[in-house]
């Protein structure tokens, strides 16, 4: 299967039509919506094991809500986005648990490392009730649902797979639903902490690489698991394949008004794909050392703010 | 029971005694041992029930190191406290488990606030070995024990007891011991940041109250638990019956001396118990909401400094 | 002149009237007003030198903002709270500064250590101005007033004199009001940060030692200064006398029902001033190294709310 | 002038040699070390205006410190890299100031954006003698050379250039050197938190481009100025002209070997000047706001060892 280094599932349906030059993709439905002239969502479903082979993502929804302009959301812009949030969740939610079930929020991520810290960062502010239906049940509302939360750390601090945490502790609080908040690697330097997605059928890490062991799923944790992942770091080689992109589009469009030179380029180069030209640039990039993660130099700014959404998100929707 | 205030192995011995006016407490054993002129270690040994009723800690052993100025503590001065608690801790599990058997460390407490974030600060700096040995045993040395570390969070951010969280990663991960490192309470503003008490008995939190249910220890987590606890904040109802105990202790001296009405004082206050002293300050304090839980101003570089006194010293043990 | 221990001009009067038994200090106007049940304001005018004596403050306006349950606040209290900031602060400024002059504000302390990082962490917050007026004005409205802003540091860590600086950086921004943040030492717990003094005659650290040289003032600085100070620490010492002053009035009331030996306690003490019993405490517990500055456990969180009313505070009226 | 979009000496040196196919800068001398395995060192004098015109950096010595694997530094290693910067700045202070004489190091950057935190986190750790010397003299040794400092915040968040800061507070601590630490955005992903320069020039940040007001030199601050820089930032453009630079040059490789199509990729493409080719890139991503400024992932861990060489660096040498 093609390797698309993304876990979007709408930007792996545009590179599955542009790389075999389709219009449509079996098994895939799409539909789009314009919330206001700063933020869009698409809807990708995945309908049936056709549309699994082509993108590579089980049968489930996917939504994607993009936010432009979150380095100088205001208030009032964070309020929104964060109403939107709830609407999709509320609306993934609705067929998978009941009015007062247990839901437990997952928070994945290294809290001491600025881009990794999203998920700790929203569990810090979602609103926990277990405890207090528990304890202090005269202080609660009797029809408040009962939400417990956790931020199990990175295999690298932790050395435990984050799959055997959750089993663990999912045997123990007896949820019926886990929400799983998340910090993606990006294909796309645009969609850097401005993309929300969210998806019915939990996280499968390496899904394209065929390292099953590790996915959060129904499958694997015994409920059904909701996936809300943002992009906050992206690879030194995507940003360069990306420009090469646009570089050679610009080309293009140049050769077919001059027929210069700049047209040999464009016939040459529109003949590689993109696999070729993202393994051609790492090729390049990796022996150096080059090949770094990184993030936008407001990643700090930009983490409180996308927080500050997912947790007003989720807060509403529970 | 007496109301001890202090999970303190040596404090309640002498609060025992004080109490009791007697030199000797039942079924305890104490030593002393200074290691320089700043560090100094009490050794208290419960050696059967009648020890166990006297203080009300379980049989066990329980390793007081008191570290002065610990604020202005030179690079060697941090390196030596670890070597102390690396000596201290490697007795305490000796007896517990193999050479390479596995262990668990927990860091307990809030990463954001600060006098409760000692327990993950120390985990951030744990030397993690599971993951390695698992996925890449080339790269490790083949005598190396497993170490996996995990910060489950605080019952307000998770609203799931620490041992229900625990019980459920040990089914998984199966150590052969834990170790759980925890900011205090203290009972005295001398202790805090000062002071490292080690236990193989666990932490036992609500065990003069008889709410056993959260306990971490052999009985509940199924496996030995080594606890390392910091004093890191204390109640100002606690700062005001010191203060008190030390004026009448000067007031006592000069009534001595000159026999002024001082001594009448005295007469009265020598007759009050300290549990009574306490109890009139916190009913004086409570109403007014003044009975603050407090922590010295210099806190954020105590807390460092500690973390890393308690990683260098695990670490090395391990 | 007797030793107040407190910046807040409303605890001096307080102090002044219970030493001197009065009912009325002279030279001193005080005003009181509830604004909402959680929120109430004094006003203290030191109206001519003879009140300058009686509780050495120079003649000005203190303006003291007392907001309970800060640490449970919503988002609609801190924006109540703001708002009463404003609107005291615009009063304060407006005999001062015209419409469109120039202010500097300035945020004292130290942004690594959390209780006394307030000042730092609103200055991030406040809304500059003078760079954009000068090089982008036509991004600007044109009656915005030009705002700048600076944390000089402490001494402690910058080896310069908060007024060196100061005094230097005013002669080049040349702006025509000063108005500085700062975190106090408080002489109650019950006010750690939970009250606001705005004062309209600068910041007079050692002013009741005689050590003016590191004043803040127009004196000093050559333009007006506004200071608004929030009390985030307080001495042990501290807690320790308001502790025995609740212990000693308590037992005063059941002496004065029962006359028992208490009577004879309540007869020593209250022949007692209170600055002999600080001083008291203050000797027992200063050999001992336990007269700590501490701080509330929960000061990140009570920083961030304060830092937060105070900056929209500042925002808005500027 | 070339647009070198770089501050490192060096690196101008190579782009000026490049673009003008020689093998020697007129007027720039240049010298290397290796100081062991990860550690080296190139020193470029500028000698004389020739010099000064090629690269576009005032006369004066430019020293650049570099360090490989600082992610996975040791505490050894770490200590290594802090006496070689002590070596070097001692070597370039030494003609500008006696052994007694005042210094001000000031840290420029934002403590709240990880990324640009480094000159505030050195100044943390910078060992401040001045107020000592002053107030305290019997506690240090009559040699003790007077240290001063000072983090002057951003232009962004304080309104105030820090030239205008820096000036005002010189003439109040009349220092006789100024030693300026800075994160710098760098043209090369490699050198990125693993490269120090030292200049004895100080800082021209718009020097290129004619904008002279904001340099912090001699001529400006009327004392000697060291600059120490770190780059921490990169922006997309630069990634993406650089990976363009490493994929031709592979192509021209093979193109050699098989005289394919990639051949004239080549001959079309030696043609391009770097400049243009950046000039390419930067046109097609500022439009559709691509042209982020990023850093990489670890940077917060990144930021501490950096500081931390660098403090240590700058007290052994003062």
């Amino acid at each position: 299967m093609y390797n698309f280094r993304t876990d979007m599932a709408i930007e792996r349906r545009d590179l599955y039509q542009k790389a075999n030059k389709v219009k449509e993709t079996p098994g895939i439905q799409v539909s789009q919506e314009q919330v206001n002239k700063d933020i869009s969502i698409s809807r990708v479903e995945v309908q049936n094991e056709q549309g699994e082979q082509a993108i590579g993502k089980p049968i489930g929804n996917y939504i994607t809500i993009d936010i432009k302009n979150l380095k100088i959301a205001t208030e009032e812009e964070i309020t929104k986005a964060g109403e939107v949030v709830t609407k999709e969740l509320k609306a993934l939610m609705q067929p998978l648990v009941q009015e007062k079930e247990d839901i437990l929020v997952v928070g994945l991520g290294n809290v001491y490392v600025t881009p990794d810290s999203l998920g700790p960062s929203v569990i810090k502010d979602i609103d926990i009730t277990r405890h207090l239906i528990e304890h202090l049940p005269q202080y609660v509302d009797e029809n408040t649902r009962p939400v417990s939360a956790i931020s199990p750390g990175v295999l690298g601090t932790t050395g435990i797979e984050t799959q055997e945490i959750l089993t663990g502790i999912i045997e123990k609080v007896k949820p019926k639903l886990v929400i799983v908040i998340d910090a993606l690697a990006s294909r796309s330097i645009e969609r850097i902490s401005s993309t929300i997605q969210l998806a019915d059928t939990g996280i499968v890490p390496g899904a394209g690489v065929g390292n099953k062991r590790k996915e959060l799923t129904k499958q694997t944790l015994g409920i059904p698991v909701i996936a809300i992942g943002i992009p906050t770091v992206v690879e030194a080689a995507t940003i360069a394949a990306d420009s090469l992109d646009l570089v050679f589009q610009k080309m293009q469009e140049e050769a077919e008004k001059t027929a210069t030179d700049g047209e040999k380029l464009y016939t040459i180069f529109k003949e590689i794909t993109e696999e070729d030209k993202y393994n051609m640039i790492k090729e390049v990039l990796l022996p150096k050392d080059y090949n770094f993660i990184v993030t936008p130099k407001e990643i700090d700014e930009l983490i409180k703010t996308m927080s500050s959404i997912v947790a007003r998100g989720i807060n509403a929707s529970l």
